[in-house]
């Protein structure tokens, strides 16, 4: 090979290795968390005596104008950089000179990425924690208008109990609060400033941690550097709760998609959230809520990625660890996009409530509350109780009936037993008496349901 | 095909289809459990009169017999039960005979499971925080040993700066009791009794789920019967904290295996905790640590396992959620037996002080101290302090030295800038110095190792 | 502590140890593929001259005696054996005296169990790809009598175009046909014995590795023994291609349920395979199918623990791939009673024709058949086809009928533009027409479905 | 609310939402894919007579028309496009106008994608299989140079058998061999054109899809329209092809961070490999090969998504589907600039036999040999041969050496027994003799060593 070939060819490998081994193209995420970082840590160093007054201000005011040339578009990103941290640092010491080399002092970049992932990660669970909060109210609103709506509730797919169909949103309501706290948990368990852990090992210069910690809004400066600059639970926490989340998103999802669909009938989503044929104007596609289910698979990928790169790793800090970010960078945004669709898609849904009330009336969903009103009401044994049901139920196949609307007369014409029967029973066939009867604490009952939503209510006023 | 034949064919496959559908194999662990649940249940009916007082005496008797028929190995497990809860039913009908029917009364399959599940996974969380207390304990005895042993602190794998080796330590003491924090967190979050739930929409009888949560040690009955019967956010977050755990233990399992090899020799397993050759006295396997690094693989599969039953399910209670169980009892022995070996491994190391601390003088560790002495103590400005730098570390190089054990005469005369540096400079170079220098909160230095192992020693007498 | 309490200590700690390093309670699966690997290997080792005659003999009897008492229940585990080899080889030992330990001559128990547990693979690949061609061969047989019955094709799970039934059940023949050539490639590219490989690098002795590979059933030995015991991809590739076949089991059971619901009623699941409940006789859950799709979750979790286990593993043998095992174990057990079971449910369900055919009567599906009949056979332009469609739609909602059951006299009226329409129109409209219109390759006209079940029986005749 | 925000409000919402649903943004990958498609469609719609000829040249033209725009950058990609097939044919219809139109005609978009996506992974399969071929050719290149290079073989990460470095490379060579014959296989089995299914079900056109089959590269057309529009197998199969592949690149990697460590030393990497301290010049980070380990994390996540989207998707075409392409799409980017990395890692590292050899003299690694020396070629009893080979590993202990270090005088000072040994012992002491002793086929020995390159040889000239 010519000299020149071959100084091409080195040319290229050094351009595919940069391209290999630099994040900025990704982590330029990070340059808000940077500059916050920054700051603050220029703003401790003053404090302590080791910038100057007027250098610490000129870094800040640098960092500001970095801050406004990243906003506004006119910072061009480029591989040279290698990562966001150089970036900024470099287009500061352009800015301002010599203090801007300065700003490093006491840090390195180990402690500095932590600082900035860790800051973008509280941040967002704040931000997913003020979604979840809004799709919970929107659940409760829905549930508000729905406590006397009938729905057959449903155990593998098949007719089991007329419920109400503001109960069953309240089902997801609980999901997403659950989801809530882990949010919450993580926020606060994970709420300790890496900055100033320097490599691994801590500095000599006689920094305030403290200070830094409580100017980023951290409880704390975490408690051993080593463990900080190869800690990435808080990376792990929010992409689990993500895939927790989206998961509850997956179920309502296919709920959704199956009540969508021709046979169910249950919901209608409102056109915006469907697509439609142009020739089949009936035809709505689920499109939304498919695409939400489908997103539960990238989160879960991305948890296992995560998961997979810190197995074995020993300590400190390696360049592994690099692969930490994009993971929760997707999970973020996946769930963030995925929050605010579905909480118009439920706002906007339109609930069919005569096809749910009708579907109630198939499967003879009373059936057992008339077991058990023979069994209990009328005091006979189970076995004749059961045997009494089942000629009701023939008895309403035979006239293409559910046993819910059956008359008392044909009722009482079903088995000899029954021939004297009060008309009490009738309320034991009714679907909504079924519903309502189910009155224990957490049950389906109107009144259960109205508890439940105004303890939701109590809790969403509470919360932020 | 003859109708003998065709009979043997439907019974082998009536056969394989029971094997299918049945848990009893793998949920009857849970056997305990459901007898504690029973008795709750039984109590609380008695209270509301819906048992008598004999009912439930017989009722109670009964279920502590069967305990002792299951404990003792006298009970028979058998396909024919097809779950533990019907086996234990069944057997408690033998024994007490019409009371053992009435116990179903108020209660579901789907809320029995959804309970003894839960009530496993909370006792097994209480007793992993008690595994991990232990752990974190002996990692604090060790770190209190080794606050002035050297080791060579690694970024990449490469020396980078000498640290004491219970500072070391107690970076895994930290990611210990992040865990300790996440199934602590869990518990309490998840500490909600399902039972009364019945299938999914509660129960008309006049059932008091607050007394049967109570007897249980639940904080309280759960929200909403239909959330209730298919929530499985428990079991998928000990199945994530177990596997954040077990990605610790990996981490200082892939330490112990490097350290263990005969170019490290950091370490040496005692000789439980290896296996040796007949032959080769001297070579001895790392395999405990390998294990526990290879087990971070199952816990893995565990959580990934549950997350892919869960995604899409429509509500309520569906047959694929019967596979939420096998995996979550075997993370759970895993991590069990896992922290008890670790533990062991821990208490029972041979730390090799001779080969740490020689190990620090290979890598010129001190030149960085070197450096920020020349820039802070005697000014110089930067680029002149690094080519003197690396002139004593070539100066080192020749005479075959660390930087670390150069004479003052030595250092003197490595560039001519040095030749009237002050004694003080081989302070800079000293490394144990070095370590010690770094005494910002949280850093190496053994005053600041020492106070990080009293803040550990504090929280340990705190918790339980 | 006293030094009697300590030696308990030690000794339940030496017991924990057992059985954390242990295999044997799961390898013991491999007893058959051990005893054959070792009947061959001492077959060799005589041809080569290291064993005599009658060692051989001796040791083959011996191995066979073994055998039957594993298969008797004669033979009894126990963790002092740590692994199947040891188990064998120790009982071997004591049957026939000396030659037993001349047995492990020129191999190590690295090449051993590279070699059962590949053996294992294997045997297992051929059995499930037999299982495979079971379940094509009946969704063969289910496909040949539903040429002609209509369903409606779905898209986003609601209708778009009238498929035939027996086209639909081609689609999964060709899914499980995939499975199958998988399973035949893999192992066609993992057919080469470990054997004689030894701990790492082959072995002083003069062994022939192709007789020993050749007894065994493999194309040829290994091509280097450092790969050949650390290599696991024959075991990743196992349980890829189990994943990949049970998320198509996931998919045929996802139908299933949704069409054993009482909304679609497509189908209904045998008696056998669907639990009834006493009261209500009606109701069938569709269990199997919903035990079928989780099964999913564990098959993707033993895939990715393995993923984890060799990730980052140096070469060449370590204790952590101990932990290949139990994850192919149980994948294997899980696909094949899955197929077995799947197979069975697919055999007896019930096929409600007449509903699935009047489902195809709701969402005017051959709309589209009408306007390309407009564009193609009136040579409108496709704006006045499109309003023109509409029209006929709007139409048939006021007659609340479907387009396909509009008269002649009914779309003459519709839209002024059809008065004149030729009757040729209604064959455009016909559901059953539409179908078979769809004539191109693979399409889904009868013709088309009928060849296709004939190269699919062509395909089962030819393979193995 | 005023009607005015509310109509923004909807603005926003519809922005996000078309962001949501829009694929565009990483589907535009398959633009060369999709114009390939399109052409070969048109001219076989043209063979078919369903084009004119001048129809056909018109929209061929306009196509190539686009991929100019496109691949100059004047093209301007817009959610408005909604996915890159729609993207292309506005384009193409504002181009060449009513043509254009037509060109849709008997396709839809769901045979479309399936096909463009199904071009692009056969594709890059090919170029995988290249990369893969480039770097096997350069494991060989290495192992060439090596094959009498002493290197302390390891099980456990200690020291076991003298190897030569060669085989050890070999062993790497083997891995990626089976990782490019698995992309073969998939390649092959799926090479089947699904372009004319349509929707799902075929179509009424009298189209030819051996043609569009042929003209497109494929085998044939795909057998069953229905599966082919929902079959994502081929997805699959290249990420778990990948994942396999990405795991033995893990492998090596964590060899080379270990080898590059101060206590190993094996190899340096090469400086444009490597990172550097500009005050610790000796100091080399081992970047790339740490940044190539944690790559395996993405590609794991991303085998996991997709088979979690797939789970349970009823047939035949879900919005979910729309998550296939990100994944495949970086996984296919990581393994190709992986492998382009790793080639030029291997190519550049300086091997530093010295030490390699050296440390085969710690660990007494040729005791073994001794062992089998004193029992085959002295005849003595297994056991007495241990207690003599126990002394002189000792002997050689309390001499500071190695065994393979002791001269003929000082092994028959070691036990009595070998005080008339013949020299013949110190052949079998020697750590060269040692490895050239295990000669059986696959092994370490030089002769097989060698035979291993040239039928490596042999087999890369014959691929392609």
């Amino acid at each position: 090979m010519s000299n020149k070939s071959n100084q091409i060819l080195k040319n290229t490998n050094a351009q595919i290795l940069d391209e290999f081994n630099a994040s900025i193209m990704f982590d330029k995420e990070l340059y808000a968390q940077d500059i916050k970082g920054s700051i603050a840590h220029s703003q401790m160093l003053c404090e302590q005596g080791i910038l100057t007054k007027e250098e610490q201000e000129a870094i800040e005011k640098g960092l500001l104008q970095v801050k406004d040339e990243i906003e506004s578009g006119e910072f061009k990103f480029s591989l040279a950089f290698e990562d966001i941290h150089m970036a900024v640092e470099s287009r500061l010491t352009e800015i301002v000179g010599e203090p801007g080399k300065k700003l490093h002092t006491a840090r390195s970049r180990n402690d500095q990425v932590a600082t900035d992932f860790r800051l973008y990660v509280q941040e967002k669970t704040l931000s997913i924690k003020k979604q979840l909060k809004e799709l919970i109210s929107t659940f409760i609103t829905v549930a508000n208008k729905h406590t006397t709506t009938l729905i057959p509730g449903m155990t593998h797919l098949q007719h089991a109990q007329p419920l109400n169909f503001g109960f069953h949103m309240l089902a997801y309501a609980n999901m997403f609060k659950r989801d809530f706290e882990r949010f919450e948990s993580s926020y606060k368990r994970n709420n300790f400033s890496p900055l100033g852990s320097a490599a691994l090992a801590g500095t000599p210069h006689n920094i305030n941690r403290f200070s830094s910690s409580e100017k980023l809004g951290f409880e704390a400066p975490s408690s051993n550097t080593m463990d900080s600059v190869s800690d990435r639970d808080f990376a792990l926490e929010i992409l689990f709760n993500i895939s927790t989340c989206m998961m509850h998103v997956s179920r309502i999802s296919e709920e959704l998609v199956t009540w969508s669909s021709y046979e169910f009938q249950f919901v209608k989503m409102s056109d915006e959230y469907a697509t439609t044929s142009s020739i089949m104007p009936q035809k709505k596609n689920p499109d939304v809520p498919e695409l939400l289910r489908g997103k539960t698979g990238r989160v879960y990928g991305n948890l296992i990625s995560l998961l997979t790169v810190m197995k074995g790793l020993p300590l400190a800090y390696n360049k592994d660890t690099q692969e930490d970010k994009e993971g929760v960078f997707d999970s973020v945004k996946t769930v963030e996009i995925s929050l605010k669709i579905l909480n118009e898609v439920i706002k906007t849904m339109i609930v069919n409530v005569d096809k749910m009330e009708s579907a109630c009336k198939i499967g003879h969903l009373t059936a057992t509350d008339l077991a058990d009103f023979l069994v209990q009401k009328q005091n006979m044994p189970f076995r004749t109780a059961y045997y009494i049901t089942k000629d009701v139920v023939a008895c309403a196949n035979s006239l293409n009936k559910d046993i819910s609307e059956l008359t008392l007369d044909e009722i009482r014409g079903a088995n000899s037993e029954l021939k004297d029967i009060s008309e009490e029973i009738t309320m034991y066939l009714d679907l909504r008496n079924s519903m309502n009867s189910r009155n224990s604490f957490g049950g389906t009952s109107t009144i259960q349901t109205v508890e439940q939503i105004k303890a939701f209510e109590n809790w969403l006023e509470k919360i932020n």
